[in-house]
């Protein structure tokens, strides 16, 4: 602390990532009903232990029958079959199809033994006149044989991998899980992270305003970040500008997988941070050549089982949520086993100037449309003020001006991270 | 029943949709803590109590000081200060600032009366030496009236609107409705979705292997969907095909917003749950100009309070899960008052040829990637029959192929709706 920080002591944003993603490992896989598993990732391969279909199957609603039997079929001259029985799904036809008979049978039911082929209602006289309990349809055009049957094993076989181990979980994957039998699955279990705002000016929700306080939002915006990223967040809630304060809350904190701080990182406020932490862990202060955002610390606090990896985010409401979105929500990611934490990139047309003050990469909180030629333009979101958290409630993409660009003229393009 | 269904006799999707939101209302507002609405549409205005910030504060850590007394200061010649006090965030300062004198003051701290700017540490002599305690300080350079002071009701006036009726809260809204001291908000009720699997033909996961059965995908893969609509799933199991099961399990369901079936809608199978509904609410039957998922049917499930709206899902597990996509997730963002249901769409070029076999609106199961250009490419996700889970597990799109075209050659465009 004892000289002017300058844009030459600053890291970049890729190394700060990649010095914060060097604290966290992927977490222990946990076993659980594959519905709570949606949006996690495989631990293993999961195989089937069957084909599917299971045995050969209707594709249609029709009659199962011996296709030579329907040569010469047509609607002038049908062939006649005697109906020898009828098949739901679900159910095994206990007899055989003998020249001359059919089966009625009702799609995704076994194709009974002796038969080779499906005639669809629609190409007997049961879709003229609907069904008849009769003893006989009269076939109105010719089948080959296989028409209209699933073979089985046709969409898995016994044995094959139906998800490989590190995919996402999305509704086809469970779909997917439930297809082949499984109750359960192994996924990487969810990151918990703790989230404790520091700080003798802030109050939290529902206590009543006091002069000069204002309230903590870092905790709820960041938690929802946590959530939205696929963690579970714990938190801590406020601890006041004293070792003691501090290290009681980090304490609460222990059990968690990451610990997330706010303030208590700028140069003039360092010191009971920075204390608790040198003395219960490691910790490191960085200024990281961006805005908003620039002071960000990162180290470890010490438990009897190992240590807790922390992220000490800026204070102001922006840039808190800037910080976790480049930093904190790879690190869940990483947890979590997921590729992917890159947001999707869209070059824009600027509508208006975005400058850079002092040679950091700008992060502008932005307003992504797109014109009537179907272009993306970017419009700010208003004053970017860090303190300001209406203009990232309004922002849908983050505009990012380079570190040594002196500002994004209006017409120039500018490259943005899609934020929803 | 007593006719073939031609494609003249086939409803749109749009029309489908149309007459199936017509069934759904927005749900009533609920209170919950502010972190449990995340992902939910406020049901009125928030404004603020208060300005914010609370009072004229520190943008930087310095010296609040009279500007005045700064005229002429530089590196050369200083101007010193006797330090009157030092400042924390949180505090307000009990004296006032007098000609000659500075008060220490920290990021976030008010402003102390007389002062009217902040020199930065930078800007004194403390940058170089670090912080001491002497009753001095020497700034090196002069300041303006104003400099560094965020002025109270800068960011947001009391009174003032800050969310209105209707936008839906992500983190930054989160952060923000904790930001004017709210602990609870009003967001429109999440929708609970009943969901049943019809057939004889199916096994629950876990359930052993039987000849002839399949494991049922559908409650799950819905369910999945249910959940990333926002919506919550209630999932009523497996009823046998006959009346009185289904009876039985669809008045498990009668607490619910929606009710979704699955199976039992294709055109040999309309007689259970046709009676069934028939008996206790009211069903219509359709064909909806779409493959995959031809056969669906809507209605509403008579209640001793009113009634549930339904969904009749096909079967097949690929169909059950596009009609879902189509119609399902629609009707729940309309119980949550949530605009945006359409899904992002992208033109891209086709890899591979993809045919329309019968006139109706093609939604084929697509990988969607990117070329050294940065143009998109849709390749099919392998067989597109309407059983197999694994193409819709590859799909990240669905490709669109009109009604009126035969199909889509290599090299044309193809309109992609993006799932993910």
């Amino acid at each position: 602390m004892g000289r002017a920080i300058t844009v030459r002591d600053m890291i970049s944003v890729e190394e700060a990532r990649e010095r914060i993603l060097s604290h966290f490992s992927r977490l222990e896989p946990e076993t659980k009903p594959i519905t709570d598993g949606l949006g996690q990732v495989l631990a293993q391969d999961v195989r089937s232990d069957f084909d599917i279909p299971p045995l050969d199957n209707t594709a249609m609603d029709g009659y199962a029958v011996i296709a030579a039997d329907t040569d010469g079929a047509s609607e002038a001259s049908p062939v006649r079959l005697r109906v020898a029985g009828d098949l739901a799904a679900g159910y095994i036809y206990e007899g055989t199809v003998t020249p001359g008979t059919a089966v009625r049978i009702m799609t995704g039911a076994s194709i009974p033994g002796g038969a080779d082929s499906i005639v669809p209602f629609e190409e007997t006289d049961e879709a003229l006149d609907g069904p008849k309990l009769e003893t006989e349809v009269a076939v109105l055009k010719a089948v080959q044989p296989g028409a209209n049957v699933r073979k089985a094993g046709e969409d898995v076989r016994k044995g094959e991998t139906v998800l490989p181990k590190d995919a996402v979980l999305h509704a086809a994957q469970i779909g997917l899980l439930a297809s082949v039998g499984k109750a359960e699955v192994s996924v990487y279990r969810r990151p918990v992270v703790a989230i404790l705002s520091t700080g003798d000016e802030l109050l939290d929700v529902g206590e009543p305003v006091m002069p000069g306080k204002i309230y903590d939002s870092n905790a709820y915006s960041v938690s929802s970040m946590v959530v939205e990223a696929g963690g579970i967040p714990q938190r801590l809630g406020i601890a006041a500008d004293t070792v003691d304060a501090l290290t009681v809350k980090l304490r609460e904190g222990l059990e968690a997988d990451m610990l997330v701080t706010s303030a208590g990182v700028s140069r003039g406020d360092f010191d009971v941070v920075k204390d608790v932490l040198a003395k219960e862990g490691e910790i490191d202060f960085w200024t990281v050549r961006m805005r908003p955002g620039k002071p960000l610390a990162c180290g470890a606090f010490s438990t009897e089982n190992g240590h807790v990896p922390h992220i000490g985010l800026p204070g102001n409401p922006v840039s808190s949520m800037v910080t976790f979105e480049l930093f904190g929500r790879p690190a869940i990611y990483k947890m979590l086993g997921k590729a992917g934490w890159q947001r999707p990139r869209v070059t824009a047309v600027a509508k208006e100037r975005i400058v850079n003050e002092d040679g950091r990469r700008v992060y502008a909180r932005a307003i992504l449309t797109r014109n009537g030629d179907g272009d993306h333009e970017a419009s700010l979101t208003g004053p970017q003020g860090s303190g300001i958290l209406t203009s990232m409630a309004l922002a849908n993409a983050l505009a990012i001006v380079p570190e040594d660009a002196l500002a994004i003229e209006p017409g120039q393009q500018v490259e943005c991270l899609l934020l929803e």
